[in-house]
């Protein structure tokens, strides 16, 4: 594979988008104008299925945001108010939470006055995702920090720029804790020697140490990646940027609904966040297991299915509606068998003969390519 | 402080203490009498508040497990299979979670045979229990990995002897993502060079990555915990070793019922684990904040309160009733205030004025040594 790197310092980049969103507000109040600004749609609507990059995306529906317009009003002052918090945050060079940014809007117009700018947390998220698009920047790129979670062992190395330290992270030193994923993968944030030929993304974080245990990612050099179940923002970033570098993506998870799905969101995106698919979604990864089709192959199975609940057989059944799923026979045929037999299976259950099973049986999928689409 | 060095590995013990254990029940088989084994009782009745070591403990209830006695016959069964599967695992020097142990046990009569030794998780779980205070060991020592959670940040090495290496990690070179405190940090792994002069233990994540960013751990020489909420097995258990270190131990969390609860479960162990409290709990840990006196000397929290709920009032009202707390008039005092005002504040206020804020208010805390007990 050769050593590659990826680089995607935003910061730069983002400072200006807000100057720019700034100077256009103060220009148009300087004409004489109604203040305002323009965003894509993120209503389900203006969603679609992208047949071409394969990835779920906004559409072409804008919304403009005005201060002269009664029901717009307040929340054209908010979203001016998140935009001045977050350029504060970029010229301190430090970060927060969308919560800390919710108390610093809370007291945003003074400690005396007795109106709030913003009563609820509930308001300032959705203005925080109009920032995103209008500027067409993530909100790691405005400083603020979305949960993290998910850890990473194998052979690249981590360039962390933190504080006045640049650190290098050895993915191959890790021990048994791996390394955390964190929010923001881009900025302050380098991969490089890349010297894994694959990456294996493990939905449990307990199948995930199992692993990292018996060294797998090491005699298989693969990047043994745990979301620790539905994957964070920061996570499928990372997963995206390791298949920038022309890393197969294989996903290892459940054999139910709510496995399948983590695996289709990594895929192809989430409705919520479809805004920001293009950078996040991995249409190349592929699925690995486990499947239904598994019960058949490996005797030992049928003695470990459980039992399906109402929510998997109704979440399976949703996932057969979704057109960017049910264009691939073998996920119909796998949707049908979970909602015929009303079982599933974990992926913890391949330990069953031993532990070390599990290896194996990732082993058997890759040398066949036996994956699904 | 001086260097310090914490090993406390207990695998040969455990092994040992395994073969006993064995070796007790075939002595009695061969004597023609009833196999048994005896173990503390972990109901409620049998759980203390130990006043002289401030830690919740079981008492000095015994109950008897035996083979010939039809209710406990299935079970006896089921706990010797638990301790076959975890000698194995001790022999191979592999690890598993008890999900893993119970895809085992589910097999452990062979594929071919219909019955089940086990037929729900739920049933392997309170055996697993079971052996560990019969044995008088924890179930890490067993090779059973519990859900890990918790970073750290700050200056100690950590010795992680995993596979064939002998890593060292290094707590001030550990960047934006700190080091994430495994299930067992006893067997394999060492805290040398205990350079800090403190711990400080706070509640949230998004907090904890609030205070590294400032390297509050490098300029205050504390080592910088989070339990990311409720503290696990495995973070617990590394807050006493540091505290037997004699580090002073300061927790942080929110101004609530359950932030303050996260705080006794530290300090005096729980009733769910009362069993290995004298392993996991820190008795001499103090509470930093937040509190409600806080809402007095910080002017700007007034406006930064959120209305407590149901669960937190009721919760408080528990907490009053617990004799560990309501020793403690201080605390009495805070439970009330918050019962009375129907009020509670998130440590994440506290970036209200500035995102720095947070840490000097810490300093302010620890300088005044303004704790409650």
């Amino acid at each position: 594979m050769g050593d590659k790197v990826a680089g995607s310092e935003h910061r730069g980049e983002t400072t200006g988008k807000l100057r720019d969103f700034g100077a256009g507000i103060v220009d148009l109040i300087y004409k004489g104008k109604n203040p305002s600004f323009e965003a894509p749609t993120r209503a389900r609507s203006n969603i679609k299925y992208d047949e071409k990059e394969a990835i779920l995306k906004l559409g072409g529906g804008k919304e403009e945001r005005s201060f002269i317009n009664v029901a717009q009003s307040k929340k054209f002052m908010q979203t001016i108010a998140v935009a001045s918090k977050c350029n504060t945050f970029l010229k301190e060079n430090l970060h927060t939470s969308i919560r800390g940014l919710y108390y610093q809007l809370k007291l945003s117009l003074g400690e005396d006055v007795d109106e709030n700018l913003f009563d609820e947390q509930s308001e300032s998220n959705p203005l925080i995702e109009d920032l995103e698009v209008a500027l067409g920047v993530k909100r790691e790129d405005l400083n603020l920090s979305a949960d993290r979670k998910g850890f990473l062992a194998g052979n690249v190395r981590i360039i962390d720029r933190f504080g006045d330290e640049r650190l290098e992270i050895d993915g191959t030193k890790q021990g048994r804790g791996g390394w955390p994923i964190p929010s923001d993968v881009d900025n302050g944030i380098e991969f490089v020697d890349v010297k894994a030929k694959a990456v294996l993304v493990v939905e449990k974080d307990a199948i995930w140490q199992r692993l990292n245990e018996d060294q797998f990612w090491k005699k298989e050099n693969m990047i043994l990646i745990t979301p620790k179940g539905q994957a964070s923002r920061g996570t499928r970033r990372l997963i995206r940027k390791l298949s920038d570098m022309v890393l197969p993506v294989y996903v290892f998870n459940d054999c139910d609904a709510w496995g399948w799905y983590i695996y289709w969101t990594i895929k192809t995106g989430s409705m919520n966040l479809a805004y920001i698919s293009s950078e996040i979604a991995t249409p190349g990864a592929r699925f690995l297991g486990v499947t239904m089709a598994d019960i058949e192959r490996y005797d030992f199975l049928k003695k470990l299915t459980i039992k399906a609940n109402e929510v998997d057989l109704k979440r399976a059944q949703e996932m057969l509606s979704y057109p960017w799923i049910n264009r691939h026979k073998e996920w119909v045929g796998e949707l049908k068998k979970v909602i015929q037999t009303k079982t599933k299976l974990e992926q913890d259950s391949l330990q069953g003969p031993r532990l070390t099973f599990i290896g194996d049986y990732i082993r058997d999928k890759v040398r066949g390519q036996d994956f699904l689409p």
